[in-house]
């Protein structure tokens, strides 16, 4: 039997969309059948808070498409996780974000990652999410490269440049010892990355795409007790018939 | 000179919008105009984090608004504090949560405060907002009520009846000094509260409002150079003029 | 009906206290009256963990003055917060310290705040006033001038250039977004700030002045359920009348 | 090319290396071989810091005969996870532990995750491995059985029985979402669980087996680096040949 | 050659100073002389933060009254550890407090311990000082036996029976491995608490005792580096000779 | 009546277990006999987890057979407290690591301390010893001087040197009012370091020493309620008798 997973660029790139859903075909397990679709509406990149709000109607309403489309699992590729426990509420299949499934593979790799994002505006973006998953802790650092989300595709070499600069810092200076590439835009660098530091990178994308195959193949889904039951009935103004709750 | 107030309510419920302007009416200083109002678009009342990422635009296009009429700070009244992060990027006046304007008027008053929710299912969602702001250790617990957002002025005397109820628990077991009331429809219940449990109860709008205010009395607006810079320069696909940065 | 707010500045020094009664009455809301006292005992200056503890009994003293002289409110204006819970036993009014006003209002304007203090030695004390607030996690840094507290005002153009540089290091080097000057000798010297550093800068006297006026205004007081109930009563030897619980 | 997964179980019981074994093959993915096996010498079941200290020889026997047999992965199959980081210094492939693993998972599932454990007294150790990998917040609670390891199959039905107690208790009262079976002996039990308490109950074997296959389908090693670089060169008198670093 | 330890009981009532000397005596080591003294001025007992705070002149007195007279440890003997930091910085030799004393022997002898205190009011300050000295994690809980500080000497028998009762409270339903009195006014009791409850139990002032002189035999002093450099000088205002720093 | 103290130095070395010996007899007090012992098995140093794990059973039988020798406290003299809460399971005298104890020691004497440690690799492993021990806020950092353990001795010259640098680091750079001396190793050098950096610091094999005196001087054991109960009976397969619990 074949298990669908979607993958949910919360960025309305088609041109980013496509390369995350490469990256996920290459990392796909056997039997496994990947999806990569954006919302129609929403900003072109996610970089700031204002962007990740804007960009939710948005998340959820593809959530809600690929429930009914039956989906096995959902992933949300965007490393704020924007929407995420919202899209838990939603759904019964598991759903992961790339930021949080990165993070816990990291762990199991060093003791310390480090998060390498894009503005510098955006770190404080990205400890909250470290200290929204409750693992400060592990985390070495958050180190941007000051590259916008739609500029880390024009040059690659420039790309790898500034994560290299930004990694070797966070292994030298903080102690990182796994990174984490911070941005969907990153995906597919991990090994040029891995071979210009000696450590291991992770790419998110991939990191999303295995961890939600893995709860689908073990059969789990999101917990349904408390937190993330579904969403209370009632009237949503001026909103599409599907984001009815 | 007359200072201009606007109060968000991102529950798209006019009668509840009424009610928080008058209790906020009652407190404004000599000198301040206040207005209430809520977006057209948006979840009736705000009770998981579904609603508060779909009330996220309307509250963002509210602010916008304000903006263009010139008011002196924004208080967003839900709870939850939605959108505040955005809406502190989108603005230069200070813009104020009333869950976070509640909790650091408590910590003036009591050394632990405890929050009066609605839903049990929120609960988390509640004590994420305060693990954001840093403020765990002072707040004693977060409880619920139980009842649901618009059910809150159906029956003011059970309401009253079931926060008494969870504020004792909350004194009793907790060590609860302070309590704060965890929903903008549960504005103008303080006193009742107080004589009920003879411990400080803070009105979330009063909160609200009476910290913008003293912000703007001071002169102060909302730091621009790291985590609050204005939104990136960008296309937000399909959204109005009024929403793009 | 006019609000009497007493602002007690724990260093016996008079010049000191005329400076902070003319920033508090420069920000005093329409209606309020305040008056800036220090105790006659104690140390001129306040500036390491002895002078904290000896400063204690005449601040206390000038408390219980304050609240004979029906007081609505109290403003405790050294940087420590000196004897601050012990007043909050004492008094039913609102007591509240310059530190912890200055700190939470920062957290209003910015998600991370720092503290820029006088001589090098005293930044464990202040550390250990963050930490007892439960704000650490807002806390970027705590910078010493190294400049004691009677040299403040000898020279203001030194200490705005102090107050600059550890300022300037504060944001490029430990990510303040919003900066508290740490001595109520340093009142008055904010808007200089901002303009050199481009951030928010936080007047620890007018912080305590307006909290504690929004306080009053609200109608609330000092829960008296747990921690600051009234002292028991007992025998103080050798102590005043006025200082007998 | 087929992965070969190594699960070392240190207890030295093979009846209950043999279910470890069973339930990890059940799960195993297409062209996964699994084997299972406990170490000659040390404790017939784990359950104190004696126990913990006294496997973890053979435990490292057991991973430097694996890497010898190539294996391209490796579990620690005791929910203490003994000897992980020791393992993850003499391994290049990766190694995870069943504590781990599990809570991890868990972490994907629901906002807060209970352990249940055999004995009270083992308590202290479970709460320390959650603090050693840093995500005491997402943990609601450790919750003992009093249930010996070997006394786990001796009555499936008592086991269940005792599980299901607690596990009710760790949902109810501590608001646990998802449940982590604290032990390898637990193995099997966990869809008896969900059916008994409608909420995701983690078997920590199958966790442990899906998280180092997907580490090792995504190509990534533990870090050599700063914390699990190679032992040192030296001489480790009394042991035998395999265990020289 | 002789080691001389002054004992200072901040409670300005001699019969409790006398018990406190009686106590130091019986567990002082060979060649080593214990004084016990109290301040003249001051509260009779200490039992909120108004009683900490005006104790501290009178303690901070005794203690340059002590280095004076060539004492070479103190300890200051309530469980608040009143001054104690006002107290390091004037003295060269080794200052200790009780509270810190016996919560660092208790670490020592179990994963957690619990404190015993006297009036509920007072487990706030309890809890602070548990913070202050950085060991939250191993405390499991203050417990409050609601007897007052003067009243503990008047009936032992009611005495015991109180601390029992909370002492396994704190056992049975906080999980705490020892237990420490948390009141000079306790010292004694242990033995009776050990008998009944089968834990360790700290008399605080045996622990005070015994640490100081620890670190006197080590030759170990305060650090003069920085928190605890001598008290600047300056004048104090309307104090004696002896205070001026 | 004689104290008989054990010290049991894990890394199988005799020159190190000599000199550790030696400063131990210079710190006993009267009456207290020390014995100094190494295992015959096991690392003949102790500088990563793989060493840690393999000198616990090692480590473990001398303490049992010190234990059927009488006496009265055992000390674990490496950094690291290699199998330190095994040991409390085993004994009912009190067993002090000196990791512990030294970090305990440091606490009276300033307000943040730091180790310095041997190799770089070893940092994790000492940071997870603080965070174990629940005082990571009193830890300034950890320094590592990266000699080995047996290069410790072969050069003193050298070893202060790298100590003398590491620790002004610590001083200077990480605000630490305290040192110490991370390797047993190091015992006899805090004279000469204090002589260079005019701070205390703390010789661990003294404190070890001292700590447990001073447990077995009040008569205090072990809690034997919960954590620390004893061994649990079962088979420990292929291990000596002794080693059976």
């Amino acid at each position: 039997m074949l298990l669908k997973i979607l993958i949910i660029n919360p960025n309305t790139s088609p041109s980013m969309t496509r390369a995350i859903g490469e990256i996920a075909k290459k990392y796909a397990g056997s039997g496994v059948v990947v999806s990569a679709v954006n919302p129609e509406q929403g900003p072109v990149s996610i970089e700031d808070y204002y962007d990740e709000h804007l960009c939710a109607v948005g998340v959820l309403e593809e959530v809600k498409k690929g429930l009914k489309a039956s989906f096995d699992g959902i992933v949300i590729a965007c490393y704020g996780d924007p929407a995420l426990y919202a899209a838990r509420e939603v759904a019964d299949v598991p759903v992961v974000g790339i930021a949080e499934a990165s993070m816990l593979m990291a762990c199991m790799l060093g003791h310390k990652f480090s998060v390498l994002t894009i503005l510098r505006r955006f770190k404080t973006a990205m400890e909250e999410v470290v200290k929204k998953y409750g693992i400060e802790e592990r985390c070495a650092s958050v180190r941007a490269t000051d590259i916008a989300v739609l500029d880390l595709e024009k040059s690659r070499a420039a790309t790898v440049e500034a994560l290299t600069r930004e990694g070797r810092k966070a292994v030298d200076e903080d102690g990182a010892e796994v990174l984490c590439l911070g941005c969907a835009g990153m995906a597919g660098l991990d090994r040029d990355l891995e071979a210009a530091l000696g450590v291991p990178v992770i790419d998110p994308v991939m990191a999303g795409l295995k961890m939600v195959e893995t709860l689908v193949a073990c059969g789990k889904k999101t917990s349904k007790t408390f937190t993330f039951r579904f969403p209370e009935k009632k009237q949503i103004k001026g909103f599409s018939e599907i984001l009815q709750p």
